[in-house]
């Protein structure tokens, strides 16, 4: 089985983004927020069946654990009523879309977040996902969009947070929305830089003391962080914590969303194959084919049919590493093969 | 010859550095700046002969472009009168290291700036160093300190600077100061995300259209872009402009300073050779021994010997790169020689 653990539905229905929209020029303006349109199952259907479910059948993956489109969290934008109300839309977006396809997509979650206010209203959305049947979340490092005001992930801000997630067995992939700095491109740097800052930040602290059972994706092929490996391992001796960023390993892992097989070979050299999982962030980030392959840069599945690894290993990133990261999903599956 | 691109005079002598701590308070308290102490040729040649020389002949290296400690710049600290009164005084202290040690060091500048404050200042200390044998600069992208205050380095505010650069024949290397953001840990994230982000800025611009000749350093390998250089294609055509990530090539240049051999080995496979300087941030972010190879981390001149290139390859990396990307350099070795 091959599951895909990073894909966004960045092709919903026009609706649904118009939506949006709508709800932020009333908050603007001060006025009722519009009422949220009518999208019929063919409508999802069809936004699917054009994109993911046609590339994820051409590239042979068998499943995908579905998130919002990740740029259009837009955590800076608008207030926490907002949020929560743009945060419940699309997740209840995603549960349509997993109940039309249930053998395809799996549900992880957009969280409502802002800068400076607390989590509660995640927590909430949280708990309401988890019982319908979501298996992760989307935590955003960064609620300001790439103004990074908000505390590192290790901030006893986010605790009760991760002990909620705990406390319902779900993982968090650490990603952010749209960037609102102009210094930022969002998928050129800010999406790398959130990668690269967040697992400095749980190398600077010690977040797994306190929560050893979370566990938290790290998008991107973890930002530059296998790249600059030694640097990370060489710090970590600086912090005083010889061995601290090979521990971190236990807890977090990295998505395979590196567009060309040096990368990814790179990765599979250097972390530890427990923990990478395949992804494709596919309908994403880069859809362009590239013209040194004749492929398309986002088919990561390819790059990893051709990196060096046995079949433990790989059988582990296509789907084994993410059954333990995602034990909802787990269980799932095997109620269903019963 | 082996030439370092990179390196900072990390171990300034103290009453340098308690100088500017002196020179802050001052500022703050609105009171008149202290005298800059009396430092003798001795105590500079013991910080250095300590360290950076023992280093660089333990190691195997000729010449060093050596620049004020990087952390230290401090551009979000006191205003653009302290910044320039501190470059100064930086660069004065880099021009004794050189004048003590002719054949070892040549001298690469700080200059002063600060967020929101035009690029006057930076220009006149440029043109001072200049005319005191310095053959380059470091150029901060984001003199607030990790909040990213300034516009992208292709914007025109950036112009004046590098006109004058262009005009002196020198090159830039992009290289943030110290992080003032809690979120950004300054060797583990900020610089990382200093290096992709200034890429991901050239990559949507074009920069080097109105400055072809104009060369732009990315240190630490170039932060997160070799690693994701499909990303970095693909956006090139995502933003209307195939082999535009290439071309940039032309004028940006990436170093070493990569602290493992797989780090070092994606570099070179990836990266035109042209574009790869030797550097190796010594004594700088990481300074520790690897226990997996029982060698310094930031020993790179390993990596790129045992790297797979050709003797010719390898000779540019290891300054017939510098010598093309330095002229100022060059003709000073050339004149030497002659």
């Amino acid at each position: 089985m091959i599951i895909d653990i990073h894909g966004h539905y960045t092709t919903a229905p026009a609706p649904h983004t118009e939506w949006r929209e709508a709800q932020l020029k009333a908050w603007e303006a001060g006025t009722a927020t519009p009422l949220y349109p009518r999208i019929s199952d063919d409508d999802i259907r069809e936004t699917l069946e054009k994109n993911q479910l046609r590339l994820i059948a051409e590239r042979g993956a068998d499943m995908t654990i579905f998130s919002p489109r990740a740029s259009a969290m837009g955590h800076h934008l608008g207030d926490i009523t907002t949020s929560a109300a743009w945060a419940a839309a699309c997740n209840d977006l995603i549960a349509r879309a997993v109940a039309l396809y249930p053998h395809t997509f799996v549900g992880v979650a957009q969280l409502p977040q802002q800068a400076g206010v607390g989590l509660e209203e995640a927590i909430r959305e949280l708990d309401r996902v988890v019982s319908m049947g979501f298996v992760g979340v989307n935590v955003n490092p960064d609620p300001s969009g790439g103004h990074w005001t908000s505390p590192p992930l290790t901030d006893r801000y986010w605790y009760p947070l991760w002990e909620r997630m705990v406390e319902h067995d779900v993982p968090g992939m650490v990603h952010v929305s749209a960037s609102a700095n102009p210094a930022f491109h969002a998928t050129g740097a800010h999406y790398m830089n959130a990668d690269t800052t967040a697992f400095m930040q749980l190398l600077q602290g010690d977040l797994f003391a306190d929560f050893p059972s979370l566990r938290l994706i790290i998008p991107h092929g973890g930002g530059a962080v296998p790249y600059h490996w030694g640097r990370y391992r060489g710090l970590s001796d600086m912090l005083g914590k010889p061995g601290h960023a090979e521990r971190l390993m236990s807890n977090v892992f990295l998505d395979t969303c590196v567009y060309h097989q040096p990368g990814i070979d790179l990765l599979m050299d250097v972390m530890p194959k427990e923990s990478i999982l395949f992804g494709s962030e596919m309908v994403g980030a880069v859809r362009g084919i590239d013209p040194t392959t004749g492929h398309y840069f986002d088919d990561t599945l390819r790059y990893v049919m051709a990196a060096d690894l046995t079949d433990g290993e790989r059988d582990g990133i296509l789907s084994g590493n993410a059954l333990r990261v995602y034990p909802r999903l787990a269980s799932r599956l095997a109620a269903r093969a019963a």
